[in-house]
């Protein structure tokens, strides 16, 4: 029997190629619009999909000028489409450099009781620079500090969640009788960063905890993934390089003392689809001629923590010496990385680079017809590079609709991909186990 | 023309009377349970009440072994009521002490885009000793910190949500520009607690700001109040004292430049509602009942600061020696003072103290027919005591029905109350103007 396909859409704007939102098939609706977000979450419910997805950066950016921004903030819209769904999951981007852990740890536990259990959330350390200004920073805090302070944070959020026993309420209007307070702990969490005295204020969310997910790739990612994440998202422009990438976390999650099956690995696709190749290639080819190089500049320079790229020629072979060292960049150092190899390898002129990452930031791209991108999907699952994966359609909603409609039930026909949701909750859907309470014995 | 009366639904755990979740009228749905608060919000807009409110404490309190607690955290739980209402304002409860500007900002604006314009800010600082420890504080930071901070925290807010002109988004797919990033600024915030750089990362909210509540009574309270406040929320023992209070915080608001109808008056009324007022009564004595003098003491102790009542005797009359001088209390000062003032004024006894707090916690309470709930209604409006009522049903939702079903068309009748909604927004309920934008010409 074939290994069961994990589906995410990641929902970004109009569409996750920088021009989608010009195309036709992009939506009108303001991006502050909920009717928007709450009819994709629908498509993908209906497309049986496991979750969708918010990203977040805590700045507006220099590239709002040419590109639709300003979204709704995603624990809020997350709420919001608790209400509008029933049985897919919901993730939700958010900071452990720039949120209080008390109040990060009680919202996500108030979505996971509205939700009814259905909720992840996509630990972010926050890359962008322009976010610790925001925050009373003079700049953000390097690399490595971010990532000491979220692996603390992590352990404080999840003591928090773990703070009330399952059965700590008695709720007896007889005796008058509410909660067994001996069944609720504080955690008197003194760390290194945090001093957190706890309990939580409202009881353990449905999933014991909610799912989490984790999207750095660099070396401390990839630990941090291996002790923490039950969710990968992550970037690869290869099969072989999703395929490493696969194995050593997988390696790192059993060395971590936890099982393979402990971490989902969702790789991003952005998939072009089209009824023919040829259609889905115009398609990509018309997305491609709506980019703009000041754009992608802007957005290259951002990825390098600020980097000035201007001065490059725009039409000869890039080099690796062209750009700095990824380990230097205080930012999101496994995408620098994987824009340096790309261009050892490759050598692009700067004008073909910035259009290949205008498709999806440096996520695996693929145009093709409903049968092309099914055996992609099947040949990745099959070489053990993914265990399902991260949609980022390139125009939204025109394109979720084509997956949904052409992809998803060739999956289920060869067995790939339910037909029916099988489970309740997030947890249930990524076949993941509801965690036991370490401090309370049942 | 009488005066349009403006009506509040304060939603709290399972009615306001402490003993109120033991009683036959309250829901046996969980506080986690969102189809309860949704059930209320539905029969709130039914009976075309302006808004509903949920308030706030950032621990869990001692009071829990004995009172229905731990609920949903308040601004997850408005994003998921926005899409259970279509008309009604929605008021979240979030602190200034312990949230970062720029998340509280940015998740109230989304608020109010999902809502399309029905959100509310009860600005609070926190008075509960216990929330500093959750947020690494060794204790929670004194009265006047708290308050000189929360000054500087909503102009940061203000100045957060004015960053974006209204008309800042172009959205021209054909030329490819977005927004027009000459319409959105920077805010460069460096005062003596913030350092903020700006700009928020989403659009000018629908309201141009969401309507600012604030509840704190005590003379900074008050001078907040009329330099900030849209909506106010007050508890007062008798009408004498509500009306003072209103004559003052108007004064106080055209002292402050602004004008007397910028400011809405909301006093708390606990309304005990029985067919005739014996039935009435008699529910208010079934409720009395049912309290536990733990219960009251721990509560009156947490209100003035953890100062220890337990070794007065029960039965004797208490005098103003018995507490400590309210303007020594770290917590809510006026809260303290309210209730100092009526030990001086009425001599109770220690158990008559607790009875009488436990409707309502030092907020009117009321008990009555229909007619009797209406006249008070009536009455304090023509005495200027208030604007409208911040409603408490003692249970829920048992004595909101009646309160809708039976006292609403009484007031509907008398030409006090709308009989439909004439407006869509928070604003126009209250009648309050939207905020020009100060940094934008239009």
């Amino acid at each position: 029997m074939p290994r069961p396909i994990h589906l995410n859409l990641f929902i970004h704007g109009r569409g996750h190629h920088e021009a989608g939102w010009r195309h036709p098939g992009a939506t009108r609706k303001a991006l502050t619009d909920i009717t928007y977000f709450a009819d994709l979450a629908k498509r993908a419910e209906a497309g049986r999909f496991d979750s969708i997805f918010f990203a977040d950066a805590l700045e507006l950016g220099d590239g709002a000028r040419y590109v639709a921004s300003g979204a709704l903030e995603p624990i809020t819209a997350l709420a919001a489409l608790a209400r509008e769904t029933t049985r897919i999951g919901l993730i939700a981007t958010a900071s452990t450099t720039y949120t209080e852990p008390f109040n990060l740890a009680r919202q996500f536990a108030s979505l996971d009781h509205i939700s009814g259990g259905r909720i992840g959330w996509n630990i972010v350390t926050s890359w962008v620079a322009g976010a610790g200004p925001n925050f009373g920073y003079e700049r953000a805090p390097e690399h490595a500090e971010r990532y000491a302070r979220a692996d603390e944070y992590v352990g404080v959020v999840k003591a928090l969640w773990d703070s009330w026993a399952d059965d700590a309420i008695i709720d007896d209007p007889q005796t008058g009788r509410f909660l067994e307070r001996e069944r609720v702990r504080r955690i008197d969490w003194k760390g290194s960063f945090y001093r957190v005295a706890g309990p939580l204020n409202l009881p353990r969310p449905p999933q014991g905890r909610p799912v989490l997910v984790q999207a750095g790739s660099s070396a401390t990612g990839k630990a941090f993934a291996a002790r923490h994440a039950e969710a990968v998202f992550t970037a690869h422009l290869s099969k072989a390089s999703a395929a490493d990438f696969y194995a050593e976390l997988k390696q790192g999650a059993i060395a971590a003392g936890r099982r393979a099956d402990d971490i989902v690995i969702l790789p991003g696709l952005s998939a072009a689809i089209g009824s023919t190749d040829a259609q889905a290639h115009t398609l990509l080819e018309e997305l491609n001629a709506l980019t703009d190089i000041q754009v992608g500049l802007s957005r290259l320079s951002n990825r390098f923590g600020g980097y000035d790229f201007s001065a490059l020629p725009l039409d000869q072979p890039l080099s690796r010496d062209d750009f700095p060292d990824p380990s230097t960049v205080q930012a999101a150092q496994s995408r620098a990385a994987v824009i340096t190899d790309l261009v050892a390898r490759e050598r692009p002129t700067l004008r073909g680079l910035l259009r290949q990452l205008a498709g999806a930031r440096g996520h695996f791209t693929v145009a093709g017809s409903p049968e092309r991108i099914a055996e992609v999907i099947e040949d990745w699952i099959e070489s053990r590079a993914a265990d399902g994966f991260n949609l980022m359609p390139p125009v939204l909603p025109a394109q979720l609709d084509i997956f949904v409609d052409h992809v998803v039930p060739i999956l289920q026909k060869r067995g790939l991909f339910r037909r029916e949701y099988e489970a309740d909750t997030l947890r249930g859907h990524y076949g993941l186990g509801r965690p036991a309470n370490p401090y309370f014995q049942n």
